[in-house]
């Protein structure tokens, strides 16, 4: 029998594609799935590739009963899960965050990066960083998580086993990363136009982006310490994936022959993370919840080199958080969940 | 338990394609999957978006062993099936194959079009014409199914309904189709350059495309007299997705309204066909062995206009291969094939 | 001395694309670059690839300013020109009207195909229509030139040489074209945004497509009777470049032979269309006012297949407006014009 | 009367780009086109862009005939002009080498960089480094001139005012870029296949790209001092523009404010460098030679951002040779090159 999940915003690129992930998942039924712009319209409609749902039209918002569900995903714009999350989370009613509202364990860091204040700051510190590889056991005994980013699930899942061995200095890392143009959403605009989008690449938020504090703020659990990265997101002509390329200065006295070691280490036992024997590349990973990860040492300069590649939508997004729902509902983690890429 | 099957020219892109499709199937075990060029090696190594597959290596063909499986899968080049086909028919072992080898009746046909004789006419006509929406029946009780190609079965789910009901004129009928670059394989060249094909495009094989006898063959199968077509292929700068625009004159008399009517008759029950609300688009189909088809009357000029688009590898390919294994297996037919499109 | 120019509706792509051929354009001057949108806003600020514009604002519409130059361009949007084309036409201006409203004959066919009526019908038919491969006597004379359409140029300069020589019927003409987005215009919104465009083909407007008329009207000039044709227009995922793919059935008595050879006898002499060895392609065009066509006959069904690549900004909208504002000032009629393409 | 020119190699990527520049030039004539591969076949049938060179065939190599030109450009493979660019060298005639092989000062980089000795060691520090925008009078001087790889246009242009200022510490570059797939040349192969490349993003040759020496080599001109960057390519599904995204500590003392402004008063008076309000895009280069530059200083990090986006076949190739040429010849230094792209 499955557990009846609910996705709110199910009508924006990643409340789609958890749709069609759930549509693909033996062990949970979407019995909700929200969507303030198109409610009532069928969701085939809208996503035409979503067969599953054939005949059904999106739900409007009804917090009461979004309450009595086994677990509620939202996949909501930033700021718009603050009350919903924190009413929910107030139920007892189990849920997954996939915006930004409640990955920050301190309140001083919504108006600095994103603009204003945080409506619910009771709730911070308190819901689980959905990142299984770091913090699994963490996330099996929450009724909250909220769901990384997917910039800091790729910087992380390449940076961690570095930053946790101390393999380098924290104050030189450099993240220069890049995204498939879904992680920009749907909405439209100049800036998203194909005619401007195709061929062409840049970068953008260059001192600002607003998963700046969530990478610090996880590799400060890292390390111990406090961590300040210098992030530069570029936009690459593609629909999906994502590569983060960090680079940091070797400390003082360590191996050059562990970084790439550290990874191996780490993730020897991952179901969704895979060490590659050259760069990763994000095609690999279209339509999974795979992370490939790479690294290696630049004994010249001294500098550890370490990439990941994933589909934002999918380890980056909808993915990882069905990763989360099995861990928090009790189901085996990777149920449902493809680890094969779509490919070419 | 597991049926046995296995994948012959596995490390081309419809067999690797088959490899991701089997990898999230629940009723078959891909116990044999070859590669001469990458026998020995592992898959990952050439596949790294194939997770399921890590530690195995691509294996060299066996005919003897093939043929104790319960299915295979022959996914070679065209005129490369002819031999290993009949040695399997000839053993009894259920075979899909997805050449063009044993898809014509006619053993004319093969040096007219393909520029050599076929080295097993004796089996011409006797292996079932894998399109189910077609010849369901026909493919549940044979052993060797010929899966068609995959601008036949965009151009066959377009015209099928109307040629079956006399709508159009079949001697006006023009496919003009268009594929994305997967359709040509692996193979290297100039023409498949990314600098060469990005932002480009093209129609070729103007004249003497491959499929055009099997699109032919299928047409007056339905029409009950010979059928030729003007057949124009293109090629689209993307990697996967097909769309088939078929124009033809109305019959005499033809109620222009039946046109749309009759897609949406025939395909009210099947699972892979969608008659969609306007003119589809390949994106919606991809990943997914879902073909979406669209059609209607132009007034005015006294023409109907028929439409379809699949995933090439899809239901162009690997996923009708399962389809018609799981009608062979007596497995249920969606067992295993994803639906959904993974968009965008 | 430069002739002094002016192009209103700048902002758009092909008036922003006119700009850019005016910067390498010896023999004319942009004095006059209008803008609704962007009055008063740096050129460059909007269109940071225009280098030589820096410094320079975008103008607002003054008429009597732009009686008093040389020669104006209209890139407005289909209806807008019919008020400032008619006065300039009245006032002895040499103008080019890039959009459809000047370009049909009869008043009839505007609330047919634009669902409006024409609000200045007296200048219908005045105007000659700017193919210079068809009517270049015709422009040289003319005080107001109605630059085709992208699809029309390309369509017409396929088949002009097979109508005029009575090789195809008339009456069995489809012509499947495929444009790449720019064709769209600057506008956004879903249907051009990038994640859903990108890896993307569909057909549109499929029976009422605003150009069809307008490539009606030339055949049957060429012929000396009405035509009517199926037009199917489709979206390839790339900013520019168009491909006009026409089929006819072969005339009674034609030779299939000349149906090649009337392309090469009738561009011969002509500086912007290239007869190509082999099915043209886009690419070879970007940036150009060059077309390349080819065709063939198909013995096996007795079909013409003509086939014609452009870039439908270059001489499918700007390029095609040079050529005919060079034609109309008296300078050289490639001056300015880049014949060769910006590839790869 | 026009000066004579050659072009060496003219049937690779760069040396078509040559050829299309050239055909717009108004002041040299392509006396000599060489092809190894293509010798005596059209040029128009490897390159149906360039209608300019329409009857005309790719010439063999001549060096005698090489010679007596004004000027040649070598397009040569690296490793491939060594012998050719000493000989020319050596009997007094210009010439602009393309390749890395006379861009180094030091011999003892080849063999750690290439993997082979220099066979011409002789010359190397001879040849005047062709970035005008640091370089110009000595290129003026010059009768040989190496012109600079892509990625080091790019990265130097972007870095060189705040070397030179002193406005960050050196041993703390890091150099993230990334390429359109015509970098990588004509070659066929796996690793350019539309298939694989399309929709995908990598890093590749991330501790080992031979352009690493070249920057670190004029990086250190500028400063004085030796210095080492960590410089990681990535590749974009894109055929051409490189944007390279430059990271640095902040030199003690340094004006945060100043970094901008530093590129701001370098490059005022330059015709090919543009420093833009917001963070460079390469489309806007397309098929121009102009260089759009940016940089800010991060004060929460202490970091700067430089940010330079060229068209790697144009400003990065093909367009600066031509630039040189002026210089070398005594033109007009932007004599038919230009400035803006082509967009969208």
């Amino acid at each position: 029998m499955s557990l009846r999940v609910g996705v709110v915003g199910a009508s924006g690129y990643t409340g789609a594609e958890l749709l069609r992930l759930i549509a693909g998942h033996p062990g949970i039924e979407p019995v909700v799935a929200t969507s303030r712009e198109f409610a009532g319209e069928d969701i085939v409609s809208v996503y035409p590739n979503l067969a599953a749902y054939a005949g059904r039209p999106f739900d409007a918002v009804d917090p009461s009963r979004l309450e009595e569900l086994d677990l509620v995903f939202l996949a909501l714009p930033h700021g718009a899960s603050m009350t919903l999350g924190a009413q929910l989370a107030a139920a007892g009613t189990r849920v997954v965050d996939l915006s930004a509202d409640f990955r920050l364990s301190e309140a001083d860091a919504y108006p600095e990066w994103f603009g204003s204040e945080h409506t619910a700051p009771e709730w911070l510190g308190k819901w689980a960083y959905g990142l299984p590889e770091l913090h699994r056991d963490e996330i099996k005994g929450h009724q909250a998580v909220a769901n990384p980013g997917c910039y800091p699930t790729a910087a992380l899942l390449a940076l961690a086993p570095l930053v946790r061995e101390g393999l380098i200095e924290t104050d030189s890392i450099v993240v220069s990363a890049a995204s498939g143009v879904s992680g920009a959403g749907r909405g439209t605009g100049a800036g998203v136009h194909f005619s401007h989008v195709d061929t062409n690449f840049k970068a953008y938020s260059v001192t600002g982006h607003k998963h700046t504090p969530e990478i610090e703020q996880e590799l400060a659990k890292l390390s111990g310490s406090e961590v300040r990265i210098t992030f530069v997101p570029h936009l690459v002509p593609m629909p999906r994936g994502l590569l983060a390329t960090c680079t940091a200065r070797l400390a003082t006295g360590a191996d050059p022959q562990r970084v790439a070691e550290a990874q191996v280490s780490a993730y020897a036992a991952e179901p969704f993370v895979r060490v590659t024997q050259s760069p990763p590349e994000t095609k690999y990973t279209t339509g999974s919840n795979t992370c490939h990860v790479w690294a290696t040492a630049d004994r010249r300069t001294g500098r550890a080199i370490a990439i990941a590649a994933i589909d934002n939508l999918g380890k980056g997004a909808a993915g990882q958080a069905i990763q989360n729902a099995n861990l928090m509902l009790g189901l085996p983690e990777t149920l449902g969940l493809p680890a094969e890429g779509v490919y070419p």
